[in-house]
């Protein structure tokens, strides 16, 4: 059974008359008539204003459209510009170091002659570029673009993708990958999260016990951060670094002992969650230390944001050495919280003194810091919306967090201005800047990332970009699968990442069965995952949860057919056979694979499941009637079996749940 | 339905009480008892000899486990050596340059305890480390080793494979995942087809116009040639550089038309075939220039061998322009073979003057040259047996070309010391030295070049490494399939490429039932291609045929399953049924893709003998008899659809006509 039974299905229900594969959605979209085709003899000119910038971004799109369509293409110039299929038109140069109010406007008119991007600036024409790749299709006659005109903008001026490459470290290349996605989806900041109790991951040559003993040797270079900085401008992409501190701190400590609160001894932390570590806001040493090494790095990041962390300071060691008790009271600090505002008001000093403007998680959040700076809530719009209305700007990421493995249409409907923040002014409103999707990697990998930030990624990118109206979540769905694919055509592995995965899993076994049961398997939602066993940095994440995409689609798509019975009986019931019978092949590789064993649980349960489903089928379509046992026997079973088993849950339970329940 | 269903009956077929999954298989193997753990302490050492190549293939040794298994291991050295999971005794070091005798034999000893590879040369450790890193399985306990012991040594000396980056070019990224593929398989020849008519692609600093002239900026720099070389040391790999003379040469005339037979006007070459421009055997000039040519790149390549190519000159210019007939009189030559074997001796003594030892086509086989030369035949054995008995070399290609499109079943039987071969003397058979496999690049490109290649080119490998007597083609087949997964581990790219390519032809539709189409067909074999429509370099190849697989895992399996009814009954019918069906999932989008309109009459033919099938499988089951009517049409049918349509061949049909002639 493969996934065309579902997929030839989904195509039966109508879609709007004028749907696009556009991810995200333009602000305004005119259909027109005819095709610009693409061909061997597809160029891309310029007039007027020209950088190496541009003529990089058009060459990223020929490879982009040869990778997509397998059609040779040269990469030469056209003799005349204005013959060219697609010609760039940019007013001007844009700021030396990209900002948040720089114009990412454009226009994109294609023809049957040809297709005309204009932009004011070169943020403009990235943006059109990302449209235009999206826009090559198959045809009748080959691959093109069908007539279109286009007049977009975003609606928020901060969308960004933070990644935590301090708890797994993730080596330059994969970086890359993502700022290639972020750049198709037209996201413009790269929040890169680069120190934590796990490890500090850049070099510092004012201080350089930081990665030399902070990181096991795993961490970026200077020149490799000005490599990815380089990398991220050519995509029209911000690069927000960011150092956590007071706490999150652990790693700092192994090299530079006299910055800690406690008395130490000091190593890496292995391990997930909260620690104790944090630095010492009573010593004058340590803010000594942060000027130089902000000072540093502020030099490094070009960017005029910089990014502080401020994040879950537990507090304790402050509550239990006397010291930090006697600087309280002699400072007129009533809690840590003001210990900690005291710290984030002295670095916030620091940052700005070394001419850069800070960003903290709310934590930081303090009446008596100056208005430049912007709170990154993890918290949610109420955060946001209080911040606003002292006159402090807001960026959001609470409900973005890709590591809670939530469905992308969960992510798409939550907005920045949505909630607490609809109440804002309109004054008020333009405070809040934009967001922020958070992947941290207690639980992921350079081996699996890729399919954990994408494509749910694009959905957030689109609430970011689009206008706020736009809340269809099932034509989302629809043009992320399109944009999922498009983005493997710009270099992210998200697909094969996956793909490997079930290799790993299968080991030297056929791939079919394992992928029968990952699909419908999604892993434990929120902070549940570690709770049943412990992990740590070396703990291998190679197991079915680890496999198993944040969301299934699978049972997303599963639950639409069971809304369609009966007609959709025969689909229904393939399926059902299918999850039915895969527990028999999977059992007998069982004994011999560790990996596999530990679904056994799980496989099982899908059999069960399914065996109870098409009970509820064979009733629904003999028009005979259950007993009531037999329907609360079932429905026991749906209880076991929607518990946890090996940190995944089993998606379909809960449109079994909807069959069973219809079936009286 | 899925690939599970053909793979789980597989399993049912019982395999040798000492199945492994080693391709090439090797020499003698003794299962211990016990399995040794692959786990996050997994180290390895060194005793005796070591050296930078030894240390390198352990890291990469290390990357791939890590990358197979998902568990983080550490790179660090064990404080003890003698204390590592993988210990290595190496006696001494390799040549300077690698020769076709050194020594590639190896011990592998793996026990619960320790596995010591104990090889006499680095050539030998880096055979062993492929063997280890084919070793790692999953197991009960997670990862691990069954014990073993293992005497291994190389069957022949010379195991090539040979790309012709001239028609299309590779770029060197993918060049290095093929050496990577190499060594994993140990083929120990990389043989870089560098010019011919298409292309000419190396740099050459003493004659420069060669590359900027003839290879239209594709062309790789003498600094990435020493890369790749180092690369392939590395590996363990030596690296043949061909320079295809005096026909194949069209690419160096732009820039150097005085080496021409012809008046020109000259100009790389777009199409395919045998083309009139060769080289002017009868200037001295023309050998003055090879002089300094040969004397440059044997200088840049440091192989003791330099391939002069020789092939496919049509003599058509010698013949039709009186100079040729005058030289050829004066000299006393009777034909242009004489002329071309004057070049031939000419050319080798300048390649023996800058110190190589020549290879060439079977076409360059002289009784009059020196004994050293080794002829490469793409004709056959009996070329080879022939050349033996004069006294020389050779190694073999006919029936290694990877680009017609023959299954690895039938590359695997043939062997360099079969049919004419095979009546050598055991004197005579030593100068057999191995053989190539031979990918040309007319209809593949660095888009599907490593399906093409891989896995198929294993089985050559296995053919040219492990025993004669080695020729179980269905447990090839078996051990085949895990060979072509580990090959991904190791940076190979054909299972993503296959992927891609089905998703550039389903554009924005779901990809499984072009899936379920593109693997019943092949290409058309042999030099079939091309003749029902015209290609040039600049010719798309991104259709079905492009991406149909040289031969059909899932036709093979499915003949399997007919020869097992009535016992496969229920998988016969659901694969005829999921075929069946197909066409009209696909049906709906022909008429917005040209690409998938093309497969139209493939799709149609797939779905009337999938229907043809299932009336034959109800006979059979039914137990009733068709009239002689209904079998004549039904095999009218097949042989309507066992023409090639599109440039493919439906594979299904012989199976199903096995199943049609089986009802009487």
């Amino acid at each position: 059974m493969s996934k065309w039974l579902f997929f030839a299905t989904m195509c039966v229900v109508g879609w709007p008359a004028q749907a696009h594969n556009l991810m995200p959605a333009p602000a305004k979209m005119t259909p027109g008539s005819g095709r610009l085709p693409v061909d061997g003899s597809f160029r891309i000119g310029f007039e007027s204003y020209q950088e190496p910038r541009l003529k990089s971004a058009a060459a990223r799109l020929l490879r982009q459209i040869v990778h997509q369509t397998g059609i040779p293409i040269a990469a030469d110039l056209p003799g005349d510009a204005s013959s060219a299929a697609l010609l760039i038109h940019c007013d001007h140069a844009g700021a030396a170091v990209q900002n948040l109010r720089e114009d990412e406007s454009y226009r994109l008119s294609v023809t049957s002659r040809q297709a005309r991007l204009t932009a004011a600036t070169p943020l403009g024409v990235l943006r059109g570029l990302a449209t235009f790749a999206q826009l090559v299709e198959p045809d009748a006659q080959g691959f093109g673009i069908a007539a279109v005109e286009i007049e977009d903008s975003p609606r928020f001026p901060w969308r960004g993708l933070m990644i935590d490459v301090a708890r797994h470290f993730i080596p330059l290349p994969v970086l890359k990958r993502h700022l290639d996605g972020m750049a198709a989806v037209k996201l413009n900041v790269f929040h890169w999260h680069l120190s934590d109790d796990q490890g500090f991951r850049v070099e510092s040559r004012k201080f350089p016990k930081l990665h030399q003993m902070g990181s096991d040797g795993r961490y970026f270079t200077q020149d490799q951060v000005r490599e990815l900085l380089a990398y991220a401008r050519e995509r029209g992409i911000r690069v927000v670094p960011e150092f956590d501190m007071p706490g999150h701190t652990s790693a700092w400590f192994p090299g530079y002992p006299e910055l800690a609160s406690g008395p130490g001894p000091h190593q890496i932390e292995r391990r997930w969650g909260i620690f104790d570590p944090c630095m010492d806001p009573t010593r004058e040493e340590v803010y000594r230390f942060l000027d130089t090494f902000i000072g540093e790095m502020a030099a490094l990041f070009p960017d005029e944001y910089f990014h502080i962390g401020g994040d879950e300071v537990n507090g304790k060691l402050w509550s239990s050495i006397p010291r930090f008790a006697e600087f309280k009271q002699k400072h007129g600090m009533k809690s840590n919280e003001d210990l900690q505002a005291y710290f984030s008001r002295r670095v916030q000093a620091l940052v700005q003194k070394h001419g850069k403007k800070t960003i903290g998680w709310d934590e930081i959040l303090h009446p008596d810091l100056p208005k430049s700076i912007v709170v990154h809530s993890w918290r949610g719009q109420k955060s946001l919306a209080e911040a606003a209305r002292m006159g402090f700007s807001g960026i959001l990421s609470n409900g973005y967090y890709l590591d809670l493995s939530h469905p992308a249409g969960e992510h798409y409907l939550v907005d920045p201005l949505g909630d607490a923040a609809a109440a804002l002014t309109p004054e008020q409103k333009k405070l809040v800047l934009g967001g922020e999707a958070c992947m941290w990697m207690e639980y992921a990998t350079e081996r699996n990332v890729d399919d954990r930030i994408w494509p749910r990624t694009a959905a957030i990118a689109e609430r970011l970009w689009s206008p706020q109206e736009l809340r269809d979540v099932p034509d989302m769905y629809r043009r992320l699968a399109v944009a999922g694919r498009t983005l493997d055509w710009t270099g992210v592995d998200h697909q094969w990442q996956y793909e490997q995965a079930l290799q790993r899993l299968a080991g030297v076994h056929p791939v079919e069965p394992v992928r029968v049961l990952a699909e419908v398997v999604e892993p434990i939602k929120n902070y549940g995952r570690g709770q049943a066993r412990s992990y740590t940095q070396q703990t291998p994440l190679n197991r079915l949860v680890d496999t198993a995409l944040p969301s299934s689609d699978r049972a997303r798509e599963f639950s639409d057919l069971i809304d369609r019975l009966p007609a959709s009986s025969a689909e229904v019931r393939r399926w059902i056979l299918l999850w039915r019978d895969n527990d028999a092949r999977l059992r007998p590789w069982f004994a011999g694979s560790a990996l596999l064993a530990e679904a056994a649980p799980v496989s099982a349960n899908l059999a069960a499941v399914a065996a109870a489903a098409l009970e509820a089928l064979d009733y629904r379509e003999s028009g005979q009637h259950p007993t009531a046992e037999w329907r609360q026997e079932k429905l026991a079973l749906l209880d076991r079996a929607a518990r946890p088993q090996a940190e995944v849950l089993l998606s379909v339970v809960p449109p079994v749940r909807k069959l069973i329940e219809s079936v009286r």
